[in-house]
């Protein structure tokens, strides 16, 4: 049988054989994650199904990266609960603090997951880690306790929807316009419990963060997973993170349910408009939005390319006095590079705020919570009515060049513009 | 008659002559202070007065500093409401986003305040500016309302404690130590509605900084202001801020109801433990506490001297594991100043977590707050149960240098020993 990435991931974690997609597996599993407002309620299932131990206390990780540093008494009693149990059970990798990044950015550059890993995490945007090869997915926290105490979970083999990308972006266009275009075509539903598998010339030129967005947004098409050929580009990544990883492609006759062409040269900076991630147009067709709020950051775009790109739009530029401009660079690392490639100068220099790593508004949680009427652009992933704070505010997705053009203008901007 | 400072600066903005403490006295305000707590308090008293107007446009600011950027959709909303409130009457001098700082930190650099200033806030820490010889004072949002419309309000007289400080203060001891020791001996009713006034050959060689430090927590004494001289040292200071001040002393023969001599050559660095600002040690004397957690920053000790000594310990080590170390430059100023000057690499080399401007933790308002059983050493000012979380939490108060130093090991400690 010639298989998909992800049928051949699965089928490298277990014994039953594959046979073609629908089919249930039992999977051994290569990472299980949760984070300080998941890791609480799995570890509370855990102990129900009266387990004591972890299957491999260095395969159950914890985040705590939601509302730290701790926004009130309740997400502080959160964080203490995951640090007690991680105490209790020896947990290797517990990150909370100084050390303490973003889940979904943190745990590539730590070297933690990689190609042909299959990860659960009780964070939908799990399915983050496809971009560097591994089939990875967000589970309840019931499941996630099953993972934690026997090392394996079911699966159902999920039919794959192959997306060849060709062709070169251009200057201000990145895997967040990839992503956004592609959610815009399928919609929110396009690929439900199905695989994203991406391949074709343009994935060859494009550098693992883009990889990486475009892999985490891959739940907000409803996608089981996110999927990239790991190539040389790849192994480097994860090399320099301590791994010594194997490259992974399809099988050249795999089977996928459908195939979708995308041209990437010459296509525009993406924005999806409220209240949907599909809700896609180019940043030129939008007319004139008023924003209030700029947030540059999250488990999509917080990596160091996102940095640099928004520093290349700031950069001897000053926001707009009516916008607050709110950086959150994704880890310790990338705020360390941040601060060691003259990037923080830059957004200090240009009227933003720098945030240390957090989740933050992306979800609602702190750090840039809108009031009734305010309108942002955000990098985050999801522009839910509510979900960064009042019912009656709005979010506006982009990529890190269109946040900061747009907290320059105070209004949403195409950079290729200014 | 020979006047106190406090009497000087009340006179010079009465027409009603002073006799003495205990008169009660009606003077044109320089200031009208409020923040994202206290402005919409002062905004409703404002329009139950059918007020339309504030006195003086330049005369009335707003700081959105406590629990900015905006935690939650109810502190979301109360920065719109200020913020409308601000455009509606055209103030000048409003901060939020970018340019905002902590408030009592901010105002000085901005040269809002001064020497000879008389100054209401709605915020207990507005005693602050009696650093560089301004009376400045907190009061409730319905006075601070009273304040925007009038242009003024009513004053009793405080009588002065006269605080003489001998020496220089050894490495690793400033201006935090000075004012805890002198809590320690005093009380936390020491000073109740008196003003404590400094002088003496310490308060030359003091730099700005601690002198607002110290002014800063007159209060904690329960003082109505913390006063000192305006010298050459101030001038240069408020010169800086684009001022052009006058400088300020005590006559010679000036009444005080009491006077205080205080030693502060070879004086240890101090700490209040719980749950009192008078629980005063000297932190070789505590023994062995763990922490959990360090804070950095405040209107007490957010300064660039307070960071700059944070830096001296961090430099070139590393932030003990089971410790949060939070540091918060006070202002965009300051956390520019970190950029310029290496700081933040120091910080963030040591495993700190670097946060932008605001009050944060130490009003409990966020940004790490403590969870049941946690201990935090902090450079704030106030170590009242629950003040920074949980009821069931601890807070140790110190200077900057003994904060790092017990982020090191994880336990409060001499930074003198390290």
């Amino acid at each position: 049988m010639h298989r998909t990435i992800a049928e051949k991931i699965l089928q490298s974690k277990t014994d039953q054989k594959i046979t073609g997609s629908g089919q249930i597996v039992r999977c051994k599993l290569s990472l299980v994650l949760a984070n300080d407002i998941t890791a609480p309620l799995a570890i509370k299932s855990f102990r129900e199904m009266g387990a004591n131990k972890v299957f491999d206390k260095d395969k159950v990780v914890f985040v705590c990266d939601h509302f730290t540093p701790n926004k009130d008494i309740d997400s502080a009693e959160q964080v203490s609960v995951t640090r007690s149990f991680a105490q209790e059970m020896g947990i290797t990798h517990y990150y909370e603090g100084g050390n303490c990044g973003i889940e979904h950015a943190l745990l590539p550059e730590e070297g933690l997951v990689g190609p042909w890993d299959l990860v659960i995490g009780a964070d939908s945007h799990t399915c983050t880690y496809g971009g560097i090869g591994a089939f990875s997915t967000g589970m309840g926290s019931t499941d996630i306790a099953a993972g934690m105490v026997l090392g394996e979970n079911w699966f159902k083999v999920p039919p794959s929807i192959k997306v060849d990308l060709h062709g070169k972006m251009g200057k201000y266009v990145q895997g967040k316009d990839v992503i956004l275009k592609l959610i815009g075509t399928i919609g929110v539903s396009g690929a439900l419990y199905k695989a994203l598998e991406f391949g074709g010339s343009g994935v060859d030129k494009m550098s693992i963060e883009s990889r990486l967005t475009i892999a985490n947004m891959a739940i907000e098409a409803g996608a089981k997973a996110g999927l990239f050929p790991a190539d040389k580009k790849t192994l480097k990544y994860t090399r320099k993170a301590g791994r010594s990883d194997e490259e992974i492609k399809p099988d050249k006759f795999a089977m996928y349910e459908s195939e979708i062409d995308m041209e990437i040269k010459g296509m525009a900076p993406q924005v999806a408009l409220p209240h949907l991630p599909e809700n896609v147009k180019g940043v030129d067709e939008v007319g004139e939005l008023e924003i209030h709020q700029a947030v540059i950051g999250s488990c999509t775009n917080g990596r160091i390319e996102d940095m640099r790109q928004a520093a290349d739009i700031l950069r001897g530029r000053k926001v707009d006095k009516h916008v607050r401009c709110i950086i959150i660079p994704a880890t310790p690392r990338v705020w360390r590079d941040c601060v060691h490639e003259g990037l923080m100068q830059v957004f200090i220099d240009a009227g933003a705020i720098i945030s240390p790593p957090t989740c933050g508004p992306c979800l609602g949680g702190h750090m840039g919570i809108l009031a009734k009427g305010e309108r942002a652009i955000s990098t985050t992933n999801r522009n839910f009515r509510g979900r960064m704070g009042s019912l009656d505010s709005e979010v506006i997705l982009s990529n890190p060049a269109v946040a900061a053009a747009s907290a320059v203008t105070g209004r949403v901007t195409d950079p290729r513009s200014l």
